[in-house]
């Protein structure tokens, strides 16, 4: 079945918010999500000092503009088992390349590794529609 | 190894940072992640099209406070096949089950499923540390 646009889905309201989506695309944010499961043998006091340390690297790798981490608590049955949900924001790829090799970072990550049952990571410019 | 914890990780910034912190958590915002694998058998017109719909639900589900999408970039090979990531941002959990229960969402959902190679949702309670 095509997918046919109807036009209550495209009125006057979202021709005013495509012109606000070019605009945050133009600030040329990147982003990066991590999905990470925790092994079931990491105590969760490890965790809570892992995550410490994740959220401080705002204070120690520059190039990190900012740090979002949250709990997983859907209750949809579609979270394959991840547990944290962890936003990391960048300037620019540039930005995003620089935090990557910057040794702290690569510290942490060699810490974190070990620790990991599965993870993903995705990178992207993001968007934005918002009331 | 226990990870110790360094002194210059918890210096006075960081101590700052975690009375942010605090602060934004008693927000009280919900968020919901999907990372969405479409079937190499969707059409990119088709796509295009069920994106424009799915961010135009800001404007016909008012409990969805704000919409952010990004397609994936990263190069990391972790991304499992992933290609898009939606940001989902409510002001509570009630108002997450109202979208939820919404008919205009429960048709778009209705409409997307099949197109879903697999899917991945999250919802969290977001904590911040910004620079």
């Amino acid at each position: 079945m095509a997918w046919t646009v109807e036009p209550k889905h495209f009125n006057r309201n979202f021709e005013l918010r495509s012109r606000k989506l070019a605009m945050e695309e133009a600030k040329g944010l990147v982003k990066r999500m991590l999905l990470v499961k925790f092994k079931d043998g990491t105590p969760p006091a490890q965790i809570e000092e892992i995550l410490k340390n994740y959220a401080n690297l705002v204070n120690l790798v520059e190039p990190l503009k900012s740090w979002h981490m949250g709990k997983n608590v859907s209750i949809m049955n579609l979270d394959q088992g991840f547990t944290h949900v962890f936003e990391l924001t960048f300037e620019s790829a540039k930005r995003l390349a620089e935090y990557v090799d910057h040794p702290v970072h690569t510290e942490f990550s060699n810490r974190l590794r070990p620790h990991l049952d599965k993870v993903v990571v995705i990178t992207y410019e993001p968007t934005a529609f918002s009331t």
